[in-house]
């Protein structure tokens, strides 16, 4: 066992070249093993296996400076950094961070998350050394899906121009490829390093024209998108053009060539690109046959006697996700005008059923957040009816899009936004917290957010009917609480909340997936003869006035409860509209995502740090009631 | 005189051909005298006189969609469609706008006003005229400069695989190559639509290869970052691998060659690029020559005897973007750390002597405000001391860079944000009015607005002396109020306001430009016999909350004032501070823009339509001191 004895890069280079693939084949056990109990990123680590291990093998990290775009593959690159004995944390609150994290080690430069910023921070690094006189390397490791995304293309178009030391590794995973193209792969994966490389080019141009299109569903269709950047990647023309040297394809899990071809392109000035094809899920058959989903693996997988893991599945009550799925197609059924977009989320956000079904109506855009806002404004201009489905955090990409094309121009599209509030495992990257702020400033909005899945159905229905510009309904991550799903559909009265519980000594104006909580609470409070009023928000804007005149007049002290940043938040709206009607002396306290970045572990964790829970709504609720009420 | 006569395109369709010229000679007349009068985009409008005349002739607008990306260079389209008798009022309040508007005119099928969104909306206009099974043509324009912007990249690869028709209408302005490339350009001049096109690209690729680099200033290596992008272009190669049929490049000033070249494309099935050549200012020679001068003329241009526009210049206030110029100077000459970067914005944020004196520190990175936010951060994880400057309304373009890369691993990045507040002339489009609100939800961010030029430079000091993360300096269009300009530097507390004026009565906390507004204001409230504090905010993240302490327990009513957006501003950070003390009971009214689109106009038309003058402060002042101090 070599991996063992390996706890920095040193120890890595002490090791003879031949027992490298021993490593190799170590660190994948240990990687199948290891994150069959932690869940995690399974397929893309073992797909850069040899990747990683030649990099740490033939430079110098931390002084060269590898830089992992989206960052879920710098597993084997946290194993050979000496955190080996962290992956049981993995993912956990308070344990190894899912991506890179500067504090966690000092081979850790440059902090992902979200794709396609790997290029721009090289840049960036590479100037710097440039001015400091330095002379180390900066090596931003980058997948073809990452490089479609418009601000890798803006700094590929930089970084060709300024002629500095840069060598971007381009990972080209197997997996975007669908299967029918094997024919190609198997021709990259007998390139060698620039070899008879015009003729090569040439050939490659040639196969890829006989390659038959891929019909069928949308999700083919956003195949073919990344594929016509790929169709210039791997002709190189794109590359040689913006002023990079190129070398490959070179197949990525042969050592040897990887490390000619890495010794070549560090022998290069200027910009190199090398091209490098992976297989997604490499070693682990499984994982190679349906690479998607075993992208990433949750908990609930369990390690199969000889290979690997296996899903464990539990019953649990349904997804949001696919309640968005199953709305998205009742509203297509009946009105042709619905047509939904994702950039590169379409299983994630619950759209797969919808394009089987709707493929000429369904958009799967790839990573391009910016193009699919503005894009769905453009369909909206028409008279259709774009239904938008991005994470909350990426929405933070196509947000001068939603204020300058969508919300300007006051355009009927409904922004479905995915993964609202805390995320989990991903942290804080991936947290959904500032999207109620961010929108809450942009004229024109509406946001809400069901406090249940029954009722975020109403709300896709009702974001359906609205027709005075853009809506917004943001839902959680994860499961709903288990409710009954009505047969019929609801519209639900712009800006106007619910009341779910009478009383007036407190009231707890709940957002979305803090209703139950609230509810609860109400529960404790009322243990202590506390009567308090429970209000399912339902829209961060329009807020309800006429419930907020109402509380006013009874005098009833109110606590706001979001799982979103407290700054800008709903809370504040409540305090905006008491000052623009110039009311004074109403007691309200908001609580919400306070003013820093929440980092990995499991939602409940989160929401406890933070005090979102049943028993601090409860508490502050309590030390706002007058005191005469107390215990009355 | 025929330009009287057009009225919509259906009076220019009955000109017979060969009439064309002179209506461009005439159109030409027309902008140069009454742009002399009112200012507006001279150059680039002169430059598609020939291409919006042919677009008229040959489609059939509105049933063709005509989408102007940037917007700018849509005058010729708003004369010919029957909006000649508005150009007195052209970019006045209330008057003609500058860009496209739906609401001015069916033939406005898009707002513009922000860069590179042509392509995605085409892609949306194209894809529901498929969906509803209509027959229209979709024509964006779209500049070889806004290419380079992410998006348009993005959009690009979608319409490329989606076989979709859409004529793309690349105008390639001359003004973008440097003088010393004439050569290419007669050459490509004498081109033709696609006769022995593969010939011609190799050739063109040959002449582009002898073309002298040029050195010197970074300015040039910005046009460096272009002309690869161009070269991409030239040759044809990137849209015909991305799934376009390439046409041209084709001489946009010659109406039979255009004419030809947009009928060759109207028979082409599938997505269209006509790559057309424009000289910027044609037909004016001042303008041609000096096409960045020209670009957009003020009101104070007067019309030369026989030669279109002069400027003249008058005695005004030194402008925050020359105080910021220099502060970058004085900083890059006393710590070498010190790196500058614009999103093609170089001379509008006063870097153009900066960039003289430091080439080598100094990043016009083009449009590309996704990569310059993020290059920015990655400059600044190796130690220098990034200033980047970028104007308000396009930080919204840099927002998850923001948030996710510099904000989040609370790197020392400079923001300098440009044009805070109401912009005038160029309207709602870029109006700096949301940039307190989403920054102030983000996490390990600082919020500074100076109340003038000298004060503004402490700022841009304090910001490089301060090391605990991002911080942002935001500061209005045009020129400071004519103070003195301190020699020394001097450092503010990071979130300690400044009263400038003592009083108990009530308070008026005015942030950044709407310091001068307090200050008179309250001179008018001295006069009722009320004594105002007059407070200068100076940060709006921290807020300073001993003066809010203070205020609390003197219990004076506060007024905030800020050139933001009302909600989620720095007066919500005011009204949020007092929530989270439990303090109740206290007076605040807080003004600034509501919650609409504010349209063009001058500023103080702007600030008057929204409530943002002297009279109001003082009148809402006025109403919160307690009727018993009245007249004391």
């Amino acid at each position: 066992m070599h991996l063992e004895q390996i706890n920095s890069p040193e120890d890595l280079k002490k090791l003879p070249v031949e027992k490298l693939p021993d490593v190799a084949e170590e660190i994948r056990q240990f990687l199948m093993e290891s994150l069959s109990v932690t869940g995690g990123h399974l397929a893309s680590n073992l797909g850069v296996v040899e990747l990683t291990l030649v990099l740490h093998y033939l430079f110098d990290s931390p002084k060269d400076q590898f830089i992992w775009d989206v960052g879920h593959q710098a597993y084997v690159h946290k194993l050979l950094t000496g955190r080996r004995e962290d992956f049981p944390t993995l993912r956990q609150y308070q344990g190894l961070c899912g991506f890179p994290k500067r504090n966690e080690s000092e081979h850790d430069v440059w902090e992902t998350g979200h794709s396609s910023t790997s290029l721009s921070a090289a840049m960036g690094m590479a100037v710097a050394r440039d001015i400091k006189g330095e002379n180390n390397r900066v090596v931003p490791i980058i997948g073809d899906g990452a490089l479609t995304g418009g601000m890798a293309l803006e700094a590929l178009n930089h970084i060709g121009n300024e002629k500095r030391d840069i060598t971007v590794i381009l990972n080209d995973n197997e997996m975007s490829i669908s299967p029918n193209v094997g024919a190609l792969h198997k021709y990259l994966g007998r390139l060698r390093t620039h070899r008879h490389y015009h003729k090569v080019k040439e050939e490659v141009e040639y196969l890829l024209k006989k390659i038959p299109s891929v019909g069928g569903t949308m999700a083919a269709a956003a195949e073919r998108v990344k594929d016509s950047l790929k169709f210039l990647v791997v002709s190189g023309v794109l590359f040689e053009k913006l002023g990079f040297t190129y070398l490959g394809p070179v197949n990525g899990h042969n050592l040897d060539e990887l490390m000619e071809c890495l010794k070549q392109a560090d022998r290069t000035k200027g910009p190199v690109l090398v091209h490098v094809v992976t297989v997604k899920g490499k070693g682990y058959l499984p994982a190679e046959q349906d690479a998607e989903g075993y992208h990433g693996v949750g908990k609930n997988y369990k390690l199969e006697a000889n290979k690997g893991v296996k899903k464990v599945t539990t019953d649990e009550p349904v997804k949001y996700a696919k309640v968005f799925g199953d709305s998205l197609i009742r509203l297509a059924e009946e009105d042709k005008r619905v047509v939904g977009i994702t950039p590169a989320m379409l299983a994630g956000s619950g759209m797969n059923a919808f394009a089987q079904q709707f493929p000429e109506r369904c958009f799967d855009v790839g990573i391009a957040e910016q193009h699919a806002t503005t894009f769905a404004a453009g369909l909206a201009t028409q008279g259709l009816k774009p239904v938008f489905a991005i994470y909350s955090t990426f929405l933070q990409r196509g947000y001068d899009q939603l204020i300058h094309d969508i919300a300007r121009q006051k355009l009927n599209v409904i922004v479905a936004v995915d993964r609202a509030g805390f995320v989990g495992a991903d942290g804080e990257t991936h947290q959904g917290v500032y999207d109620i702020a961010f929108m809450r400033c942009v004229p024109n909005m509406v946001i809400m957010m069901p406090k249940d899945e029954n009722e975020f159905q109403h709300m896709m229905y009702t974001a359906y009917r609205y027709d005075d510009g853009p809506i917004a309904v943001r839902f959680p991550r994860g499961t709903g609480v288990g409710v009954e799903m009505d047969a019929e559909w609801q519209q639900i009265p712009i800006g106007k909340a619910e009341v779910l519980r009478e009383g007036r000594d407190v009231a707890l104006l709940a957002f979305g997936s803090m209703v139950p909580l609230a509810m609860k609470a109400a529960d404790q409070l009322a243990r202590e003869g506390i009567r308090a009023k429970v209000v399912n928000a339902r829209f961060a804007k329009p807020v309800d006035t006429e419930l907020l005149d109402q509380l006013c007049e009874e005098g009833t002290p109110i606590v706001t409860i979001e799982e979103g940043s407290s700054i800008g938040g709903f809370g504040s709206a409540v305090l905006e509209y008491y000052a623009e009607q110039e009311i004074q002396g109403m007691s309200v306290k908001t609580l919400g995502v306070p003013d820093y970045y929440v980092e990995h572990g499991d939602v409940d964790s989160q929401r406890r740090e933070v005090g979102l829970t049943v028993e601090k709504i409860a508490s502050t609720a309590y030390a706002m009631v007058p005191l005469q009420r107390r215990r009355a």
